[in-house]
């Protein structure tokens, strides 16, 4: 049977990356690796320009029908003054909490062709190979209240709540705590216990996971030292969880300092059915890029690796996954750049260049 | 009349450091630059163990009547245990909490002679100096429910709660303004609009704001992207104004990549009364590292120099503030180094040695 993906181009680069991403899949189909079949949809604001809203619900039907998703980008400033239930960011978080893809993987890996382009010395990032865990359907995203109230004085007051269960916190360490095993074997838990309540849970409930984890050795990390020594020395983490708020902002912090931002696929999963059904959405770190959408220079690298990570832990292509990432290396290593990582002596290309260069490594590899 | 401090050393490495702060006012009181007068009292995890609270209501009373307060630092592991509300961090939030210092001032300065320290590349920091305004009393930190509750089923759940009126940002936005406008005349606005109702509050009341600063430019920077610009090129930024998480983490990560951590003061301030006195709260941007407490070597300049920013912010000495920052200039010129901040060829010293250099200094100045 086939294999069903739904692909979500978004809005500004969305589209060009995700044509590159139909590239492989047409290769993968033609060469027999593997049988896939796709539907695309609207989400972000081209789906509030033709529906009114950040995705409709035909479209979360598809997603759910779908056996994986792979979303390109969201957001850009011609929406800025949309109404806040209906900004395009309420698209991707609509599919994150119906799809309950609590468990968030973000790799940060320094690609060695790569390492120059990072503002950390070489010596800080060389070789950098890092996975950040970030819980995604709960926290100060979801919980309620969430709110501005007026208030009688005619002043307004915002609020936004933190609010983890136990169970959530319990799962995502799990996750994290399998990672680890099958990494370096150690994990930092980051929270701020020092401060908040949900900190105090948190680093409660992965102490006592831990205990079904005794192979791997356990830090728990406060968010503000983390953020430093991200800067500091990266390659002291091997493995982190942590919560949504502090996973957004840390995890776009050691993506910036591995230099390869626009490079890094993310994986957004559930939990298994009782048939082994994972629901499951895979997307670049980077944002929309408004500013170079059109111009045919998005570097589509993290898209397609994006659908690389959606092989691996959606269907069972561990093989065809590693194919992937070696195409990405082999076109690196013969010196093609997009803007974005472009360095004296390389080879200048747009986004198609790059999807056919990968294309080409793939069918030679 | 004289001005009077209260010194609060607090745990770790705070009482050496607070040592060559007193050595700096006993320098001031003999010169007869300024007569201060100072109590000491405990906060933190010794307060904790004299008392059973992190800081008594006695302190407190003494930190109301006095013209400024200097901290040390507080925590360590040996209070890991002790309840939540008796934590050593306790006795920090009430200080900010009662004394109603909502606006923490925490620059970010590369040091010429440090550049080399910062794991960022020397074109990236160098002469990198950037102001970082964080919102002090409000935010996570203390909006209520802030609890862990245990349902009827056994599970438990935690929340905090993350909130914000409008008042409290006009103030804090006002202080940033303003001092934007005595330096490089940017405003950089740090929240997260796109999932956040308190950041939505927070743009919508700094942009009403900047109608009172209209010679100030302002951006608005979602938080996860200002961390990446803060790590690939801090120099975009001149002031930040942010609320508390944010700040935490953000202006812990613009530290950490100055190379000057050890190195830096931060103020904390309320705001004027009637008769244009301002409670304020001056302590180092570093804690309270207990893997070094009592070995005597110990970085003393960042208390220091918050013992600068005092007399620059509370006492209107800004003179006097001049020479101690041209002060800790001079014996990093001439090759002093503590371990924290030691490289080749320099001559390295320990925590009185450096207190009293500075004060040689400061006598030949
Ligand atoms: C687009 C935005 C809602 C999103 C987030 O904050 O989670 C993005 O920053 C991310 O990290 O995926
Ligand atoms: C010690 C801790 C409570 C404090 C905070 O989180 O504010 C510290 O990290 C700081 O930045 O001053």
């Amino acid at each position: 049977t086939k294999k069903k993906l739904l692909l979500l181009p978004g809005d500004g680069i969305g589209p060009e990356v995700m044509a590159e991403v139909e590239r492989v899949l047409a290769w993968l189909n033609q060469s027999g690796r593997a049988q896939f079949e796709y539907e695309t949809d609207l989400v972000g604001g081209c789906a509030y320009d033709a529906h009114g809203e950040a995705i409709s619900d035909a479209a979360m039907d598809k997603a759910h029908a779908a056996d994986a998703v792979i979303l390109g980008a969201v957001g850009g400033p011609k929406w800025a003054n949309v109404p806040y239930a209906k900004r395009p960011e309420a698209g991707l978080l609509r599919l994150r909490k119906d799809m309950k893809l609590f468990a968030n993987l973000r790799p940060a890996i320094c690609y060695p062709a790569l390492t120059e382009a990072s503002s950390l010395k070489r010596e800080v990032v060389e070789g950098l190979d890092l996975m950040i865990v970030r819980e995604l359907t709960g926290g100060v995203y979801f919980g309620e209240p969430k709110e501005i109230v007026t208030l009688e004085s005619g002043e307004r007051r915002a609020v936004d709540s933190q609010l983890y269960y136990e169970h959530e916190i319990d799962r995502i360490a799990r996750v994290a705590f399998e990672l680890a095993r099958a990494r370096g074997k150690r994990l930092a838990s980051v929270e701020k216990h020092n401060v908040m309540r949900t900190g105090v849970l948190w680093k409660s409930v992965v102490t006592r996971v831990h205990e079904d984890y005794k192979d791997i050795e356990l830090t728990h990390v406060l968010a503000d030292n983390c953020a430093m020594q991200l800067v500091k020395w990266p390659k002291q983490f091997d493995t982190i969880v942590t919560d949504n708020l502090f996973g957004d902002v840390l995890s776009d912090l050691a993506a910036m300092s591995t230099g390869s931002l626009g490079m890094l696929p993310s994986a957004s999963l559930g939990a298994k059915d009782a048939n082994g059904r994972r629901p499951a959405l895979y997307e670049p770190v980077h944002g929309s890029a408004p500013d170079i959408a059109g111009k045919g220079i998005a570097n589509p690298i993290a898209t397609i690796g994006s659908l690389g990570m959606a092989l691996r832990y959606s269907f069972d292509l561990g093989k065809e996954a590693d194919l992937v990432d070696a195409a990405i290396a082999g076109v690196l290593a013969k010196g093609l750049r997009t803007p974005d990582i472009m360095q004296d002596g390389m080879t200048k290309v747009g986004t198609v260049e790059m999807g056919e260069a990968i294309v080409g490594e793939l069918k030679r590899l």
